[in-house]
C-alpha cells in the first residue's frame, strides 16, 4: 500500500525531474526538467520539458501548462494531448533560462485552446 | 524588471531548496528541503523543512502545510506563523523518508488550527 515518501497523489517536486511525458500519439515527447510553482497561489503552474539532447547537453526546454499533463501511475510518467508537432512550434529555450516576464503571455496564448484535463 | 527564469510569483521548484523559513518570533526555524506536489490537484501541498544538522547531515525533516508559508520577496525566503516550539512538537522524520500514507492524517491534524495565510 504505502510507497515511502510518495503516496499515490503526493510527490516530492525533485522526484519528478526526468520523468517521461507521452504526447497525443502515445509517443514520448520529452521528460520533466522541473516544475514551476506560482508562489502566490501555491499551485504548480508549468512543467518545463526537456527535449532531445544527450544527458542534458544540447537539449531544448519547453515550458507547458501543468494542467495539460496527467499523471499516469502505471507509467510513473505523464500523458498529454499535446502532439509532438504542436510542441515543436511552441515557445522554448535552450540552455539559457526562459524569460518568463517577457514570454509568459505568449506561452499562455499558444496553449490557450488545448484540451484541458478533466476534473 | 525581469529576473530570468523567475518572475515575482513564479519559481522553479528546485530553486526553493535551501531557502530560509522564518517562524513566529522572526527567527529562522529551518530551510526548505523540498516541496510536495499533489499530482491530482496540481497544487503544492507541503514543504519539507530541514532543521538543524550540518550541511544536510543529521538534520531533522518537518513536513508542514504549504499554505502556512508566505513567500517574502525581500528575504527571498519564507515567513510563517509557526513558532519554533510548535514546530518542535510536530510530526517529523530523520534521514529516512516520511511515511505519508501512515502519517498524513496525523500531520494535517497537528496543523489543523494554525493560522491560514490571507487570500
Amino acid at each position: 500500500m504505502s510507497i515511502e515518501g510518495n503516496t499515490e497523489n503526493l510527490t516530492a517536486s525533485d522526484k519528478e525531474s526526468g520523468k517521461a511525458v507521452y504526447g497525443a500519439e502515445d509517443k514520448k515527447i520529452g521528460s520533466i526538467d522541473c516544475v514551476m510553482i506560482d508562489k502566490t497561489s501555491g499551485e504548480v503552474a508549468y512543467a518545463v520539458l526537456s527535449v532531445g539532447g544527450f544527458f542534458g547537453i544540447g537539449d531544448d526546454h519547453y515550458p507547458v501548462p501543468w494542467k495539460l499533463l496527467r499523471y499516469d501511475a502505471d507509467l510513473d510518467g505523464y500523458r498529454s494531448d499535446i502532439s509532438g508537432n504542436r510542441l515543436k512550434g511552441a515557445p522554448k529555450h535552450g540552455s539559457e533560462l526562459f524569460d518568463w516576464s517577457a514570454r509568459r503571455a505568449e506561452l499562455d496564448d499558444y496553449y490557450n485552446d488545448e484540451v484541458i484535463r478533466p476534473g
